[in-house]
């Protein structure tokens, strides 16, 4: 982090203010990492899964989040110092003071925690006050009248909700289809002290696939089937027992992960967070305990990352979220959010019906007979039965008028009648990455101290610089040539700059430890031959090549297309 | 704007909870439309001019923004009808009612005219309240304890000038360097009424170039000289003149344009928007009237696009917005955000030294003279020279003694000292691009009737899809060869689709209609000789190749570097 902060990766933000905690700003090297990553997550999700990517504000109305259920229930337990005042995560206090996991308790529970343990306020050693819910999204009125509640976004994944109907549209009503978004989303924490993994604003990458759910098998799973997963199931934690390397395939056989759709989820993760350079080792997929596992769930994986300073941390989650979030704003919103899905082949079903006594009823109803025989049809016949059966009549009631309709007008009749689909409520599977601590993850994991070098061993598809072009020497043309060359990368939309200052020797230093992963030396050789030498951070390895292929070569080499490290 | 919400280009937000104004969704199609315009912005600022990208917190504290000026002057002139409690912006319901410009005018000016011009609610004809002024930022609180006020960010720029001091270091103290940003920016409007322009969030690009005050002139200028741009200068439209044609190189030298930075940056807008699609008849450039333009600026610019609905509309602003932005932050922070420019040669300069007479001073001040010694070398002489001579003695304050140097005690002499350079503030040129406007012209400007076709001539470069696949019958193998090929298309990282819905004239159109550049049609012949055909969208010219070459063919033409339309 301290490299990381001096080279220009990210700092805390509004320093020359003091600084506010849980705020980072990502520099001139760090945004761009953070961009090739989310580019790269582009790739993975949008072109290749062929999901689409949408947008929408990350500022929210009340209602939608009333119906999400983060106004009720998006809460952390605080706790608050009688003393100084100062406030605290009542479940992160228990834990510093006895090492006990508070998290998922009732306020009750921590606050007799608290007092049992004789916990006081780790800042003055007050007394801590009782527990309570605190709301962690950050409030805000929309409009001048200032009578419309707002919320900064807590999680992208609503704004994909909320729109469904459009979204339906635009794939013709077909099951399964992705959508993504990714950006800002806000969590108002009580105290957040642990840098970049815990922000109050950060950035999600979230997929929400919305998929039939009676048909959870992924049409691609052969493609991952063999992939080798290290996976945490809850039964292993219960017990304390090791987490286990399995197949995808047997994962799914023996019924570890719930379904194809969501073990295909861990292995796109699986490889993603490799191609960034994290190794096997520091990678696990824990499940989430039937405790922690939000009630409406199927089943829930976190991708961990294991760092030295907090121990694992969880940088993606993917859940089956089942029908719930759709079906919670068709609730509030009362529009029909449901698909209607096809049967391969129309079905046959028997259906109960009302038939009139005609004997009786048209000299009883009189002119009114064929509306009622209308509105009966309407009605589903079995209501009818029931309140026959109970109450010995059914009241129909038709523009203001009641009828009575007894046993001795109508009879029932079960008919056949052909079904071609029926409306459901379409479940979720939804992936959701925390593009700030991969990040994060990916400068410890590639962090490199070597007997005379300390630098980022950065992918190269994902290095903020892509190349550095050196002349040689700063005069007899080599410098106008080195940038002539950098301009001609740049043209080819490569990320290319120049360094003059120093020697070879420690320009080659500067440049590998931010991380950038090719250096072109322009020589005297090159004025005569027209070629420069290209070197490969990692191995050092260098070849020479025509100055009129660089461009090329250069965007392979990024590509992965052709390799260096082990050219030699 | 009809075509683009039904085909999932961009729609209101919200709309299931009624709405909320001035928010949009992008939709599946518009997301990866403004993300491909933002990643060509990059190209343009990042790869090719070299500047660098950062990213800042979208909730600012309330000190920083105090110190940009926004907390007292972030207003928009606001009245409240008295009788259905609506409120308006003033300047606004001037202009509809009388057709007079408001903008720019103060309150009392404001209420004077409403009332002069009887002027009323336009919902319900009540009476208009006085004029005040409202903030436009959406306030938040940050942190547990609810005290620390925040706004959501209203630019951008002010995330790249707080941490200057960081992004000087990174640029090893040397001036000019180009930082950029680009996110969410946010403005409470009163009562947006113009869908995507007038929006509450939005996405902003912006360029902070630093330059030294004394130079700025452009280095790469003569690349753009003879570029042609539209100007409306400020003096014509105080004259009611026209706007003029003129090279970039004239504009200089005729001083219509400040400086060669600003210029450079008019034409990199220009260059920008042409390549999106725009033609030169719906671009101008109009520069901000004294009345209009911020005081501490010396030069602003407005680049403007007609539409039919709005008529002008501004989509970039480029300003010289002087040393204004760093030396607020310097004054409100305590922090020196100057920099140090060394001259080209060190200077040498007179400056006024104190010279003791050491005869009385020695005898008089004892064990304390070096010491006061010391201290005189420190301050300015010319401030001991005016004290001596207005009040006849100087009085040094050493250590909590206050020592009086009268005139027999010192004598002054001029000397001559070497300066390497001096602090200074550097100017700023700033680039602001508004994302949305831009994306909407584009829509607005590509959209094409033709006799039997009606779809957007996006730019293949930022179409949202970039090929479709189509095979013609799904039958034969062909389907599935449709789909081995958008597979491999997808791979090289080519936005593909496949459709096998409906005739081919069918597809062809509904593929032109969203704007995909290219179709792929596989046929019989295609099993027999691996050939496919690729039809361009705007002239339908059609060529076959072998599939084998599918994928770089695809991305050549794509990229510009081949070309169909001229092709047949």
């Amino acid at each position: 982090m301290n490299l990381a902060r001096k080279r220009g990766f990210l700092w805390s933000s509004f320093e020359i203010y003091s600084g506010v905690a849980g705020f980072f700003d990502y520099g001139p090297l760090g945004a761009t990492l953070k961009n090739k990553v989310m580019n790269k997550w582009r790739n993975y999700y949008v072109v290749q899964e062929g999901f689409y990517e949408i947008e929408s504000p990350t500022i929210m109305p009340e209602e939608a989040l009333k119906a999400s259920g983060h106004v009720d229930h998006f809460n952390d337990p605080m706790t608050e110092c009688k003393d100084c005042l100062d406030v605290f995560r009542a479940d992160h206090i228990i834990k510093e003071a006895t090492g006990e996991e508070g998290e998922g308790m009732e306020n009750q529970e921590l606050t007799e925690i608290i007092s049992q343990e004789k916990i006081r306020c780790p800042k003055c050693g007050g007394h801590l006050s009782h527990v309570w819910s605190y709301n962690l999204m950050f409030q805000t009125l929309i409009g001048a009248k200032g009578k419309k509640t707002g919320y900064m976004r807590p999680e992208t994944a609503q704004g994909i909700f909320i729109p469904f109907k459009r979204l339906l549209r635009f794939f013709r009503g077909k099951l399964p289809f992705g959508v993504v978004q990714l950006g800002k989303a806000y969590r108002n924490e009580i105290s957040p002290r642990q840098g970049v993994i815990r922000l109050r604003e950060f950035t999600q990458a979230e997929a929400e696939i919305f998929v039939d759910p009676r048909d959870k098998t992924h049409p691609n799973f052969e493609k991952v089937a063999q992939e080798v997963l290290t996976l945490y199931p809850a039964s292993s934690q219960e017990t304390g027992g090791e987490s286990i390397k399995i197949t995808a395939q047997k994962a799914v056989d023996e019924k570890i992960v719930a379904s194809e759709m969501l073990t295909y989820q861990l292995c796109l993760a699986h490889r993603f967070l490799m191609e960034l350079g994290l190794s096997e080792d520091v990678l696990r997929f824990r499940q989430h305990m039937c405790t922690e596992m939000a009630h409406y769930a199927i089943d829930c994986w976190d991708v961990e990352v294991y760092t030295d300073r907090y121990g694992w941390i969880e940088v993606i989650g993917i859940a089956d979220r089942t029908d719930f979030d759709l079906k919670s704003h068709s609730q509030h919103s009362k529009e029909d959010l449901r698909v209607f899905l096809e049967y391969p082949e129309p079905r046959v079903v028997k259906k109960l019906k009302v038939k009139a006594n005609m004997g009786k009823f048209g000299p009883l109803f009189k002119g009114d007979a064929p509306k009622i025989l209308e509105a009966l049809d309407e009605i589903d016949a079995s209501d009818v039965k029931e309140s026959l059966e109970k109450d010995g009549t059914f009241q129909l009631e038709l523009s203001g008028t009641i009828h009575q309709l007894t046993p001795e007008l109508i009879s029932f009749q079960e008919q056949e009648e052909t079904v071609r689909g029926e409306k459901i409520y379409p479940h979720v599977i939804e992936p959701s990455y925390g593009i700030d601590r991969i990040v994060y993850s990916v400068l410890l994991h590639t962090y490199t101290v070597e007997d005379d070098r300390t630098y980022f061993r950065l992918p190269a598809e994902v290095a903020p610089v892509e190349v550095n072009v050196f002349p040689l020497v700063n005069k007899d043309d080599l410098g106008q040539t080195a940038l002539h060359i950098r301009d001609d990368l740049r043209r080819d939309g490569i990320i290319a700059e120049d360094d003059t200052s120093g020697t070879i020797g420690r320009r080659y230093a500067r440049s590998d430890e931010i991380g950038v992963p090719f250096a072109v030396t322009v020589d005297h050789q090159s004025l005569e031959d027209k070629t420069v030498t290209i070197r490969e951070r990692d191995s050092q390895n260098q070849v020479r090549v025509l100055i009129s292929d660089l461009p090329m070569t250069v965007k392979d080499l990024i590509s992965g297309k052709i390799n260096l490290k082990n050219f030699n």
